[in-house]
């Protein structure tokens, strides 16, 4: 599609300078809109090496209020960024509600690059762009605006620019390897790009192309195309509604919770002996784990006294503190609420060789988020694929995951929870939130069943605990754990 | 990705019946929502031969209300809508507001088809794919729900449905060709399809795949994801706004009206002398057009009292009345306004070899649709895009296009307008509307500006009349259709 492109016809010096001035104008006042709408609004920039994205950039951003923006140079991932999946450094940098992130190259440079040095394996590219489509995707159904701007300039005119900055020492540091490689191989850079720009050029999410001869002309283009655009999604921030995609992944059958007997138990003897020797398995796992740079998730929830954080302590226990976290997940904090929700979750992935164990999960999308009308209908029906989307993205990097539910019946959890009001040293953990809770144990299960029935894929099934017998419960999760890793060790 | 695709779990047969019953009762309710809202609904139906379109489709509709639907069975085109572009049959029978329409088979059955039997070249089925990508998004942008499934069925249930249907002399007429060519080429089929759903499948319109092993199944996947998709389309029936998409076509440079001058004139005798050899010309040419069967779209749009009228009479008086048509474009009648604004263009479009005169255009739109607020913002800023992509779809079928602007100066008008209102037999032709109209001169003025900057591209042109002296114009009217013909003709 770059190939055959056609940019509108270039106005007058004069037409350029005068509606420049009225955009900067008009985009310093949108900038008070997008803020009071709590719009976030993530703009990319990509483009030819020398085609001035930077300096276009740095011109449109003049009058805006750098309270409410931030720019991010995104050339090559850091070493701690290359030990965790692709998105994450893009993720974790999305803008918050009424912010803007401007990022100086994206995922296109970093993928289609890889790509063209022969890095990525053409199936890994394919897989690669679905990724990214998700991810743009999932960004704008949550609310966030999305605009992509290529700047685009001939191979003679990047050649002229590219020559221009070497000749002078001031400059010639700008000029990169991958600059001098890419005006070398312009024709097959421009093929590669021109399939990345089709496959990714989603309604959600289109490609603008930016005629860059002239830079003037380019800071306009932009600046005009961005305004138009945050307008559109300004209109459109109450009461958005987003078709729900089907699934599309594998699916494994759940029983449901009803129907899961929890008579099991067992004595302490066996109960020590067992612990003993998965605890010692797990540690030699994690050791191989962290040699093969293999991570793994395990993600815990259960109803409330189920016993989940008795259980994550003999997990943890059996496990080299260097190499795993425990993540407590509380209701979001503000800077959480402002994001897609499964931002927080992003930034608390582990790198590669670690564990990380989630105390509650991105499942509250779908549970209390539902049932406590935190999020709208829409929202919560749309999240079953999101999340599994956001699974894939970690069993693609190479993650093993481990999902728990934990499950007691209604009794126990009664039994429990007057005995956590009767024990002084226990009442710490039951709050009048757990008693309002357990009165909605109904619709709690139809949420947990529905969860379950959608979101148990192949590359990340759920487990049910059964936890009525806490130690039966514990030793059912190590050898669970233990399996899925040696499963994932075999490879 | 049809390739890839994994189905649900199929759920046991109560559950099926259970949830049958349950969503054909809200599919009925939906009914009636739809109504209520004015949402237009486009069911497609794709699929394999043999994989229960059809009675899938009988059994999902019979609790339907048989006055908000239609069902249309969209196999071969006719040898009249062959003489059309290949969307025309599509584009003329989509839903109005507040109405479902079902189709048996669409544009993928047809442009798929046509590729596989060798008669479509690589080149012409990827213009295609743009063109029904396009028209989908059209459908959608302008608030039409398109739901779009594919019933998949594995190449040996095919094989075995075929067997059986063949076996039985009641319905061996069911199996066609086309079904037979299909299974034993399946691989080849699946290859095309695969590669067609994976770029068809847009935001705006997703496929959803139709795991249609069972009949009762299948029923049950297609109701519960069209109820899904209705419910999301109703809750952005209102205030929706859609990206305005950058410009992609290659535009003509066209001055502003104010800069065009206005003091060409004819004499009498020159007058008579040109009218009567351009005539005779383009008598020859419409005969050639028609042989060629190349279609000619002539479009009039200028200020009131312009001289239009005058002008399509000296231009159609030279044509063989049974090639041509003028249609005069009031406003939108009740049936019209219930559907997207280009439907009543696509209907008029004339047979190939045809010319079709309008005498007002689509391009309301942009002009009193715009200043009247007949439509939002959002509606005519894309419009100009959307009337682009229509016009390169005419292009594409090989029309030849051309846009006439009639232009007059302020003063000109009011003389006409003065006579007309002082002329007995002419006053039917000024009503107080037009005076109202003239108030706005200022407001069309910059509207027409901004239409022509936009809307000129190379395919389909503007030309500016000037019609001060009727005669002038007359002869530029003719001498712009002839040459434009006569460059088509020589491809």
């Amino acid at each position: 599609m770059l190939k055959e492109w056609i940019s509108d016809l270039k106005p007058t010096d004069e037409v350029i300078a005068e509606r420049l001035e009225r955009a900067r104008d008009e985009l310093a006042a949108r900038q008070m809109k997008v803020k009071e709408k709590g719009l976030p609004v993530l703009v990319v920039l990509d483009g030819w090496g020398a085609a001035g994205k930077g300096s276009a950039l740095g011109k449109m951003i003049k009058n805006m209020d750098p309270r409410f923006f931030k720019c991010e140079t995104l050339s090559e991932p850091s070493p701690d960024e290359k030990r965790r999946p692709f998105l994450y450094r893009y993720f974790i940098r999305i803008p918050a509600a009424g912010q803007f992130a401007f990022f100086d190259g994206s995922w296109m440079g970093e993928v289609t690059s890889r790509f063209l040095s022969g890095e990525t394996s053409k199936k890994d590219y394919k897989t690669q762009l679905t990724s990214v489509k998700r991810f743009e995707r999932q960004l704008s159904d949550n609310g966030c605006l999305v605009v992509k701007f290529f700047f685009h300039i001939s191979e003679k005119v990047q050649k002229k620019r590219l020559k221009a900055l070497e000749s002078d020492p001031t400059t010639a540091w700008r000029v990169s390897d991958r600059d001098r490689w890419q005006n070398k191989h312009y024709g097959k850079c421009l093929d590669v790009y021109d399939e990345y720009l089709e496959t990714t050029n989603q309604f959600v999410a289109p490609w603008y192309f930016i005629n860059s001869t002239d830079r003037k002309w380019a800071e306009l283009q932009m600046t005009e195309i961005l305004i138009s655009a945050i307008d559109t999604a300004l209109k459109n921030t109450e009461n958005r509604s987003v078709p729900i995609l089907q699934n599309t992944f594998p699916l494994s059958p759940m029983p449901k919770l009803s129907s899961v007997p929890l008579d099991k138990t067992l004595t302490d003897e066996e109960y020590r002996t067992e612990l003993d020797r998965l605890q010692m398995r797990l540690k030699q796992l994690h050791n191989e784990l962290y040699l093969r740079k293999i991570p793994v998730i395990i993600a815990y929830e259960g109803w409330d006294a189920a016993g989940k954080g008795g259980n994550i302590k003999r997990l943890a226990s059996a496990l080299d503190p260097r190499g795993y976290e425990v993540h407590p997940i509380a209701s979001p904090e503000p800077a959480e609420k402002a994001r897609h929700y499964l931002w927080r979750f992003w930034k608390r992935l582990p790198k590669d060789g670690h564990i990380a164990i989630f105390d509650r999960t991105w499942y509250g999308r779908v549970m209390v988020e539902r049932i406590e009308g935190f999020c709208t209908e829409n929202d919560w029906q749309r999240a079953y694929n999101e999340i599994n989307e956001f699974e894939k993205e970690l069993s693609d990097w190479g993650a093993v995951i481990i999902k728990f539910w934990v499950q007691i019946d209604k009794n126990t959890q009664l039994a429990r929870f007057t005995d956590r009001q009767n024990t002084p040293e226990k009442q710490w953990k039951i709050t009048d939130e757990d008693w309002r809770n357990r009165e909605k144990w109904d619709l709690y299960e139809t949420a947990v069943d529905e969860m379950m029935q959608k979101t148990s894929t192949e590359f990340a099934p759920w487990h049910i605990i059964e936890s009525n017998d806490k130690k039966y419960a514990r030793i059912k999760a190590l050898k669970t754990v233990i399996s899925a890793c040696e499963e994932k060790l075999k490879d």
